[in-house]
């Protein structure tokens, strides 16, 4: 399996507005609801746009570890997506099945397109990509695979049923 | 000097949503008019982006030979910019002055804040980043170093003295 080389250490020099990604703190985990919550438990994110006081896109740089995926399989209704790879190897499903993408490698999933998207970290390394996505107000989130939707409202995301019911995670956690 | 690996070829088998960035044509050159043009005559852009169907911002990759610019020092009064250097090392210029960044660094520039930034390649390889930038109706460039502005409109950009009369292209070039 091939290996991801040690990086050196991070940057921390660099003054505003560079910087190196990783001296930004990483958030672990998902606010999914169980029982959808366990591919992304160790997902890792630095939010790079905030940290650089970007406002009209997210900028994020992601670390699956082995066994980890990006999402559920979802696509959005209104705001673009892109991602880059940066270290290690993911599989990329859509409805025209499993790719392998390496180091450089791209990917862009347009606002409305009914083709629901994840990354799977299938190797025994961590993998490392950016993604990329604008904040077009009135989005929301289908999930291919699952019975679950996102509503967003001005205070973040709700996760619910196709049928529009809550997710009760008293109960289900 | 750092020299930049070779890359192996590009892989032509991705298929949408995915792609390889070295397989997408490259633009050579600026709309700059003389005698600003000079610095970014070679810059190379594969407007990722819209091969990849996203409308809601754009995504570039750039690669700026030996002694090339990505721009004339300048900042936007709508749009965010995002970069992240893949290959090679570019030195960044804004206020505080020069900083070298090296691959895997990132930089951000908010919409409205005053401090122009652009990035130079002093080295004798190759330097290769990715831009992103929003699409926010209405936006300008501000030059910080040179007596220009930039004005958008439907179809394109105009670029005006720092006092609104054109360029004359004819007379100039």
């Amino acid at each position: 399996m091939k290996q991801v080389e040690e990086l050196p250490m991070a940057n921390t020099k660099l003054r505003s507005p560079a910087l190196d990604p990783r001296t930004i703190e990483m958030h672990v985990g998902t606010t999914y609801p169980s029982p959808h919550d366990g591919i992304c438990k160790n997902r890792k994110k630095a939010r790079l746009g905030d940290a650089l006081g970007l406002n009209n896109f997210g900028v994020n740089y992601v670390c699956l570890p082995s066994g980890t995926a990006s999402s559920q399989r979802h696509w959005h209704t209104k705001q673009d997506e892109f991602i880059y790879i940066i270290e290690g190897e993911l599989v990329l499903v859509t409805d025209i099945g499993e790719q392998v993408l390496g180091a450089g490698m791209v990917a862009g999933f347009p606002a409305g397109q009914p083709d629901g998207h994840h990354l799977i970290n299938r190797t025994d390394c961590d993998a490392i990509y950016l993604e990329v996505g604008d904040r077009t107000a009135g989005d929301g989130g289908e999930y291919s695979d699952i019975d679950m939707r996102a509503v967003r409202h001005n205070d973040g995301i709700n996760f619910v049923h196709k049928d529009g019911t809550p997710y009760d995670t008293k109960d289900e956690k």
